[in-house]
């Protein structure tokens, strides 16, 4: 089976895409760069790559900045939020349609490939104030991408019913490189260890039970 | 009411612009920008919209070409720091699954405006081989768009039941520039006349019985 990830270079798309692997797919891996402040995970995403010997390709949407409206993670003016989500700062976050965007990129690729599957990392923790986050959008995606081109690309979520803890565990089971992998928003050298994604970075390998290998700036555990 | 016109600077998109303008709308016109055909499209889109007063803005999304381009296929990635690509290198690229990206970059821009509708030109003659311009598609991504915010945009195609001299004709009567707009394939400094959207867009002025402003390089009369 052909599938066509979307992966960022993160934990969770990184785990599902040893996943697919471990299926024995024929996995090709696409990143969407849309120009958010860490492109420091599009080096995350080749090196992960190169480790699996995947197929790996960027689309660069970075152009498409001009029609966002300003959020944080385009607009390098807005401070990232710190500490665990809330509603108020998880929109400062929001691209509008970034998910439908993103979806229909990686199915032209799969549509390219006459790929039987597009994967992404949706998971039970994923937050359902982004309303393209929703199982109701992800149906309605899957719909159109069928009806898209008369090659019909399948939309599979294989971890929407997994925590971000047992993502972990899984990519510990299968080895999974977690060094490799970028979370941070804060885009530096190191992990920031404080802003929401590395919090709950940090809090999915304690609550999984295995030592996060992760070198955080800020290595005070988490409150 | 407030709409977002996905606009290319052809007949039909700007017909359609001139009859939501008349019908009282606020209209924001985005051209998606592929780089694999005539740029000389933009240059007519930017003239017609800076005819009737109407924002314009334009998705720059050539460098998607690049994971499509067949130069590309023997690449492991492309390496996002590239600058511009050429014209000359996209015109070869054909980008699958078009209309589902075009629709979501537009849906974006609505979504952004907190506009009521995207509008797009369908009309009777497109042709429905394309898995993409069947009506069950515009339906499942009109679906989809719903989902996508909490702000609910809806798709519109309110030229869906005419044909392309019904879109003269309307055009006609609402005193649209139509010696502004530009169908031809090949872009050079006339409409060559001779080409499957130059030869169409002569039949429609003939079949509505308008006189054809359009300069053709070759004049003579469609066999």
């Amino acid at each position: 089976m052909r599938t066509v990830v979307v992966y960022s270079g993160g934990l969770d798309s990184t785990v599902l895409l040893a996943h697919l692997l471990a299926e024995g797919r024929e996995v090709h891996a696409l990143t969407i760069h849309y120009g958010q402040r860490h492109a420091r995970e599009i080096e995350s995403a080749r090196a992960v790559c190169a480790h699996y010997g995947v197929e790996h390709r960027v689309a660069d949407l970075r152009a498409l900045g001009a029609i966002f409206g300003s959020n944080s993670l385009t607009n390098t003016a807005v401070d990232v939020a710190e500490g665990h989500y809330t509603e108020e700062s998880m929109k400062t976050t929001v691209v509008p349609n970034r998910n439908m965007i993103l979806l229909a990129v990686a199915a032209a690729r799969a549509i390219a490939l006459k790929a039987d599957t597009l994967a992404y990392a949706a998971h039970s923790g994923d937050h359902t104030i982004y309303p393209d986050c929703r199982p109701e959008f992800a149906d309605a995606m899957d719909h159109a991408i069928g009806l898209a081109d008369w090659h019909k690309v399948r939309l599979e979520r294989p971890m929407v019913n997994w925590s971000k803890s047992d993502i972990v565990r899984r990519g510990a089971e299968l080895g999974v490189p977690f060094a490799l992998t970028w979370s941070c928003y804060k885009g530096g050298a190191k992990h920031c260890g404080r802003c929401g994604t590395c919090v709950e970075r940090r809090e999915a390998f304690r609550l999984a039970g295995i030592a996060d290998p992760t070198e955080y700036a800020d290595d005070a555990p988490a409150a």
